[in-house]
């Protein structure tokens, strides 16, 4: 990857080390959050010494930034990627809930900051604020109705029903597991996404359009 | 089988301190998780030596777990109770979001551990199963039909639909602030929570029902 790298044998045989660091920082951050992370976890995780990891970045917060940045947008990606192939809120709570559900590591690095108060998020916005466009799409596109037979219930604010959407897509694709003590069998992810689909879809919409036809899948 | 009351904070401490090491296992905990709190910071949030600490907790699993049965069941109880008040679906979804918005600090300590996979709750149900019992009271309430104007919607499944509510309920009331960077102004909790009742009931609710009145305040 870079020369400094170059000049420890041990990381020329083994390539890759960025990405194990990387994939190593993603599971260490998504179990203990910013606060509980260690950069001795995360090197040993990815079975090198930190000195390696601190050739890349020159911090835990520098790292942290670089993570959560690349995971809020390869999941503002992915819904804005789903979300496109439809339309109206049938296509963004669709998007939102297969984003999450195909990143559980990315959903709970996400839900961990949010219980933080959302510091670095923020800090993210502050200093490119286009990050928030995925989510004023994903709010226009659920009031479109445009083509639509769905119309969403009135007095319904669409950003927060996004923030909604988004935020209980994150909880249940990165903590559904812990339902476990409540059901005698396990609910399987596919079940769960079925119901918070329906859930979601039927509290965002009006009603006579729901009663006019089934819903989409 | 009641630990609570030996946990409780005055039982055995002095007034004062036994409530101030309770309040700060409950902030501790609250901010960084099981993993994440350490029990020096607990003791010097209450401003006293570990020492004291450890002559009511044997370790930290001790303490956590006395802090997490006491937060499920305050909340349990508070749901169980505002849930009396009401009938139906309307009064479930109500009671949720009160319980958790009354008590933020518990629904963040409840959120963290679900995101941990629900060890300790998993361990405490093992121990006195009757704990799931207010969950199973919210599924029986919100599938009630008796006297309601309301139905809920066919095909929902009533105990999942009481932990989605709950658990979005829950991540809001403890981490709604995270929203901040998507509005211009902040968002009040009051307006959270009428945003999240409305999502919440009309999302459990079939909708000829719904269509006939006025959903209740």
């Amino acid at each position: 990857m870079d020369t400094a790298a170059a000049s420890s044998p041990n990381a020329v045989l083994r390539p890759g080390i960025a990405e194990r660091l990387w994939g190593a920082s993603r599971i260490e951050f998504s179990l203990r959050g910013y606060h509980g992370a260690r950069v001795q976890g995360i090197a040993r995780r990815a079975g090198c010494n930190v000195a390696l990891l601190y050739r890349h970045w020159s911090s835990k917060k520098a790292l942290y930034l670089d993570v959560l940045r690349s995971v809020y947008q390869g999941i503002a990606r992915e819904v804005v990627a789903l979300m496109e192939q439809g339309r109206g809120a049938p296509a963004v709570v669709g998007a939102y809930l297969d984003a999450n559900m195909r990143d559980p590591v990315g959903a709970q690095i996400l839900i961990r900051e949010f219980l933080d108060g959302g510091p670095f998020l923020s800090q993210l916005v502050a200093a490119e604020p286009t990050l928030v466009e995925p989510v004023r799409r994903a709010a226009r596109a659920i009031a479109s109705t445009d083509g639509a037979s769905e119309v969403l219930r009135p007095g319904l604010d669409a950003t927060l029903a996004v923030l909604s959407i988004g935020g209980l897509a994150a909880l249940i694709a990165s903590a559904h597991e812990a339902s476990r003590p409540f059901f005698d069998e396990p609910i399987p992810t596919e079940a769960w996404r079925r119901h918070l689909y329906d859930l979601l879809l039927y509290g965002v919409l009006a009603c006579p359009a729901q009663v006019g036809g089934p819903l989409p899948p």
